[in-house]
């Protein structure tokens, strides 16, 4: 039985120090977004200093939206440094079936053994070598479709998978989770997701099941997203009410709404 | 006659993905006035992939605002890329009075046919070979001084020519109008203009007559900051109010209060 | 006696342009909040025309959150130009403690005679050669613990020195004050220390005393938000109100409500 609200109370009272390297787009939301759930980010991605950095933060979280090949060198020295000292890293591979440039990115970070993937149903079925249906940044696939890949991608890589949508599906390989919270604006905000696998990075650190630590922090989510919801004029109000839900879920409101289904 | 709510109507049912490259202030503002939109953002400038993404996304958004020598790189590769594959693409050339080193990059993109240039006076000017009074990144003559200008560069160059102010000038060489649609708190937000020029890629995206697409865009744009600027108590309110309107404003709406003038 | 309306006043007759380096995580706060409090912003960090742009802007603000090789030498060249034309400038040395890269990047920018130093205390006294407790971006030390290391700074470098937190310690190595301004949201929203650097960089514009004019920035920032702070219903609620707060500020409410206690 995986407890929401439990696993928020732990992370807010490590309030672990979250090492992102992230897309322009998402590095103010994704800081934002850690800082309402009482985590503490910092952005570093100079070669010079990167791999020490993940090797002295909590945790580290590497997202690839805006890939260029000098941030591949930082994001590939980040992983080696947080893999070295035995702290929990976060791969989000952003938009991978674009580009070979974004497959090879990916296989080499792979490569160096994160604790957690997070993508949308195209992004996961590119990562197991399926052709999906993404355009742009956006998942062409349903959730579902990516299920079984999810599961083998676990298996093999002996991450903690995330497929995300409206109904997320989790899974260590051996265990999986739906996580059914969330609202139909989330989408409308960008970098939303690209901010969701920062929290995955507060909610792993320290964590000692990084599968029921993902299910928990993927529930806080969107059950912020939910309440944001209830009032919000349009998505512009959605994303400032988001902040304020998040900072506002407590331990018991997490429990109690959580909305996680093993599977 | 130009119907701002048929060509609003006409670009959410395509619902276009718009690659953008655009500066490090206003790219989360420009995701998200795509995403209110109904459109879809992409933000992606790494050399290895950005030629090809132009070719393969709706149309292309190409913003200088934050200038350097390995994004011109992308920039131009980009241009290429979506004028070889015959798809619309949009150059706002922020400040281009500043330095040679940006009205070189400009001079080099305008050879690559940009379907659109989107600009402030100044710009516009600097452009023609003027001198101007822009410091900064604000336009320092008004919007008329630059109309000439505007219809000789939009004949030399092919491109719709948009000068933005309180109210726009846009012409196509041939034709020209003025849209007087807008709010005095829109230049108090940051990034407002440059978020502009990716939704004219929008409208522009897949549309019979980019002229009428940009005036439809730019009226679009300033009914948004209309209907936001009547009750907002701030920018900051504002901005927010801003993205609702936008996400809110439906085509007989925007067919209604849409104040385009041909002259 | 320091009075931070006229301050506030001056500045904005002089609507100033300020040149802005900063981290990727902080430029569209950092623009916003030049925007709301009457200042105008402009973000350029090519080598190619950083250090002419800063000889031709009011005042340069150097921010080194998301340090890279290459935006180090943009920061050397416009803090070089800024000097050369007698321009004021400010430098934020972001987790300066972190690593050996950005401890030599400050000492080299500081050789180049900042009129501002701001930071936390643990940056402060990191700069000032003592290890203090900062950790990612957070200061780990009271800002007590760093005021004589302000002092000597001050001393050493002709800069005056802010150390930023619950009340803030100003110095110009011979007169010092206390600045009593602020909410405790001001830390739950990102980039809100590197806006305030940017924010400074329109304060001491054309100043003929920066110490006056830090401390005045200072107060005037803190009591934005405790405007902010009075209705908010959370940290992003809090980041609009902060917004609208500034621009609402005029000099007479500055003045009645700065709390600036020399000491």
């Amino acid at each position: 039985m995986i407890d929401a609200g439990r696993q928020l109370e732990r992370m807010r009272a490590d309030a672990p120090l979250v090492h992102c390297i992230t897309n322009y787009v998402a590095m103010n939301t994704a800081a934002n977004v850690l800082l309402a759930a009482g985590a503490s980010p910092a952005m570093v991605h100079a070669p010079e200093e990167a791999g020490a950095f993940a090797a002295a933060a909590d945790a580290l979280t590497v997202n690839i939206g805006t890939l260029s090949a000098p941030w591949r060198e930082a994001m590939l020295l980040a992983a080696a440094g947080a893999r070295g000292a035995g702290r929990p890293w976060v791969l989000d591979p952003v938009a991978v079936f674009l580009s070979d440039f974004r497959r090879d990115a990916c296989a080499r970070l792979i490569a160096l053994g994160p604790t957690v993937i997070r993508g949308n149903a195209s992004e996961i079925l590119a990562l197991a070598g399926g052709a999906g249906a993404g355009r742009g940044a956006d998942a062409g696939d349903p959730v579902e479709a990516a299920a079984g890949a999810a599961v083998a991608l676990a298996r093999d890589s002996g991450a903690v998978l995330a497929v995300t949508g409206p109904v997320d599906f989790v899974t260590d390989g051996r265990r999986a989770a739906r996580v059914a919270n969330g609202h139909p604006l989330m989408p409308r905000v960008t970098a939303l997701g690209c901010a969701l696998t920062a929290l995955l990075g507060a909610f792993v650190a320290r964590a000692e099941d990084p599968f029921a630590a993902v299910a928990a922090g993927l529930a806080c989510y969107g059950l912020a997203g939910e309440r944001a919801g209830e009032a919000a004029a349009g998505p512009g109000d959605f994303a400032v009410r988001f902040l304020d839900a998040l900072a506002a879920l407590d331990g018991a409101a997490a429990t109690a709404g959580a909305r996680v289904t093993p599977c």
